[in-house]
């Protein structure tokens, strides 16, 4: 608290696929519902664009501030689906407009992996794997981050949701054409969802949202797993893939602590018996605990850390940009 | 040849992604080089548009014509990729419009495919493997046709260029990570076709032709799998889907015989070694032989078999259509 009567808040903010949430913390409690706009923040030649994610954002912030009784932000964090390879207008434009906009002077910029991170596990050692229709592994000894996969569908996301469908649909082809490691249960599953396999390569194709298309049929291969033993080879593979991105970035002595995060882990035990025996296997001197909490949770730690000056995650253009002036 | 001094020839044209090639035969041999459009035949609402097809088409048919002296087509056939799902507008504007504009009462529409096998194998029983970006088995025991794969390359054309491509390039990026299952070597050779590998995925995922980038570092695959275990392992696990996909379109019994079509197999030892392996344990009754001819030269075979009421191959509204008019 600053002296002279007024209340300071901290704000924290998730940018990503389905558009932009923000939530106001008072004395390290939110202080109400998160607001959420429903658009994503543009894309454009110099990466996410700041200006779009402003217009956005300041409306909300102000109508938080307003229902709080709150009059200044001590700090702000960001997480941004992105912030990696597209956060170069980001990291140019919000730090300055932020202080004359609403006089913030200590800003955080995380990737929505560290975001995912700290909504799971805070400022402790460990690895996290955050999963939906992608897969990324992410990690921390405190001093660096490291990342695993998170290429896209087509060059990784090993284990992700787009991963499990996409094996789970060539399953049912090769059922069809009478190839080895078909599944017939796969089959009569992908016929309900998409009409006649056959037409499936005319339907699929033509999207843009071919990643969402495929990891719709994750969770039909999750229901299959029970019985079917092709299903259940392909979460145990994904539980392998998940598992070797983790090891990767894990810190390999201590006692790291490993999570999971993202909606993939819905599916339960047919992913998540596999995956905690591969992660005893590979990680056997990490403790596997349950996510604290999502990565707007996650933001706002950073955030009530940042103002509080005790962030001790590592700084790092990519993952997690810090900027403070001390005046 | 028709009685009054005509000469009658023959008409084959193969239609796929970089355009239509057209040649003429006199009894029986090509009058000379093919003629050929750069310009892919568009595909509509209804599939395959006849009317462009047409439009390129009959001009260069006069053309063929004039220069060899021939003033009447015994028959025309037409191979098509695509044909099997996208046939529908051909199948139904061509036999009247060829009638009308060339007087043709005798047509095929053959899938590429099938002008693929009829190329390599003419009208043998066996199985023919088609492999460039993509990848699909045909085969037939002269009763019906039977095709494998060829699903597109999120759901499987299991062993193709973009196939082989993609496998090499996941194991770039697991190098790069750390994880299992990475090469070195693929990720030197793809930095130096791609630039630095994290940029990879803003490169790829943005562009239209996607198979083709993934099926362009295939041939570094090839080279690597010399010294590479990771690359020689990915070069046979191709090979082994593709002889699985034969052998689910060869006929079990007989003395079938299979060969190969397309540019895939230029890569030549490192692909063709194992392959040749695969073939030899999953159909031993099968005699391996080098293909005869290219597409272009299989409808040619289908036109001069058709001419002379010799085409005993199965006719099949999505593998073979045939129209004959006998006044």
């Amino acid at each position: 608290m600053t002296p002279g009567g007024t209340l300071p808040g901290v704000l924290a903010v998730d940018s990503g696929g389905s558009g932009l949430r923000a939530v106001l913390a008072v004395r390290g409690e939110a202080s109400g519902a998160p607001l959420a706009s429903k658009e994503p923040v543009r894309t454009g030649p110099r990466g996410i664009d700041a200006g779009h994610l402003l217009e956005q954002l300041l409306p909300m912030v102000r109508q938080l501030m307003a229902d709080s009784g709150v009059d200044g932000l001590a700090s702000v964090a960001i997480g941004a689906a992105g912030l990696a390879t597209l956060g170069e207008d980001l990291r140019a434009e919000l730090p300055s407009a932020l202080e004359r906009e609403l006089g913030v002077r200590r800003l955080a910029l995380a990737a929505d992996a560290v975001t995912a991170y700290t909504g799971a596990l805070g400022q402790r050692p460990g690895a996290v794997i955050a999963a939906g229709t992608g897969m990324i592994a992410v990690g921390t000894d405190l001093k660096s981050w490291r990342r695993a996969d998170g290429w896209g569908h087509l060059l990784g996301d090993c284990g992700g949701g787009a991963w499990i469908g996409r094996a789970g649909l060539e399953a049912a082809a090769r059922a069809f054409d009478g190839r080895p490691g078909g599944s017939a249960g796969l089959l009569a599953r992908a016929e309900r969802m998409f009409g006649p396999v056959p037409g499936l390569p005319g339907r699929l194709y033509p999207r843009a949202d071919r990643p969402a298309v495929l990891a719709a049929f994750a969770p039909e291969v999750a229901t299959c797993a029970e019985s079917d033993p092709v299903a259940a080879g392909i979460l145990r593979a994904a539980a392998r893939n998940m598992a070797e991105s983790a090891a990767a970035v894990c810190p390999p002595s201590g006692e790291p602590h490993v999570a999971l995060a993202g909606g993939l882990f819905k599916m339960g035990d047919p992913l998540l018996v596999p995956l905690r025996g591969e992660l005893a296997v590979r990680l056997p001197h990490a403790r596997q605990i349950p996510a604290a909490g999502d990565p707007l949770r996650g933001a706002l730690g950073i955030a009530v850390d940042l103002a509080n000056d005790e962030l001790a995650l590592p700084h790092d253009q990519q993952m997690l940009y810090v900027v403070t002036e001390k005046t």
